[in-house]
């Protein structure tokens, strides 16, 4: 029997994410996806943009097709 | 970069299950497993033994190298 | 960016799988499919059947949105 | 049953991929790693080395305990 996933390389935010204390953040999604903990990934506001920073994903939690991801932001790209 | 998972198609509780409330078990285990979340998987007491059961999980998380599965008991094998 | 890809934990045949020799079968499914290799699966032919028997997958081919699974069947269920 | 796998977010190549023709690759891995397909991925000498160009994944094969990845070179980074 399957389930179905999407396996993720970025986090892209859509500006959903809301912090939860200095440099860690929370962000919610539909299904299931598959973000690798502890390795830096680049974050993006939206699939089109330039990177905003590189994180680092300290949990991961599925439930009711929802995806919780809790990210700690490393480094943050300057933008102008 | 590399994420080291684990892939499981069984849930093996080696007897370390804590019961939450009615059917509902929370389980801890190390590192990364991937258990498919909604579709009936088996449960064992230790990988050789029978199936004591079929579990739904409803929810999983990943933190600091942990696992922490919840899975709702969907019907026991009678074993005697 | 993300993936979308489908995680199995049996081998649903829909009677579309090849014997390529002996015990060794291959089946083509759409999608990115993920099947956990060189565990033992149920084999059923429909989602609904009953398992018709164990297989070992032993090989996993991802491409053009298509899997090819190539599987031993270790042991077939008699179905009288 | 727990199968180990390791999800990548890159490609490393270590020196050892075999151009197949044009911009197409090919590279084995030891073990079952996870690369996402159709996706832009960066590619890396080393781990710790910048990033030598941007690379799809085309096909991803697993076979005993050891992984096949075909990917297109889509850019390439100047390095001088």
């Amino acid at each position: 029997m399957g389930m179905p996933m999407e396996l993720q390389t970025l986090i892209v935010t859509k500006g959903n994410e809301q912090r939860v204390q200095g440099n860690l953040f929370v962000l919610k999604k539909d299904g299931y996806r598959l973000y690798p903990l502890d390795v830096p990934l680049e974050v993006r506001r939206t699939l089109q943009s330039e990177a905003s920073g590189i994180a680092v994903v300290k949990k991961l939690e599925w439930e009711n097709n929802r995806t919780t991801v809790t990210y700690e932001l490393v480094s943050l790209y300057s933008t102008n």
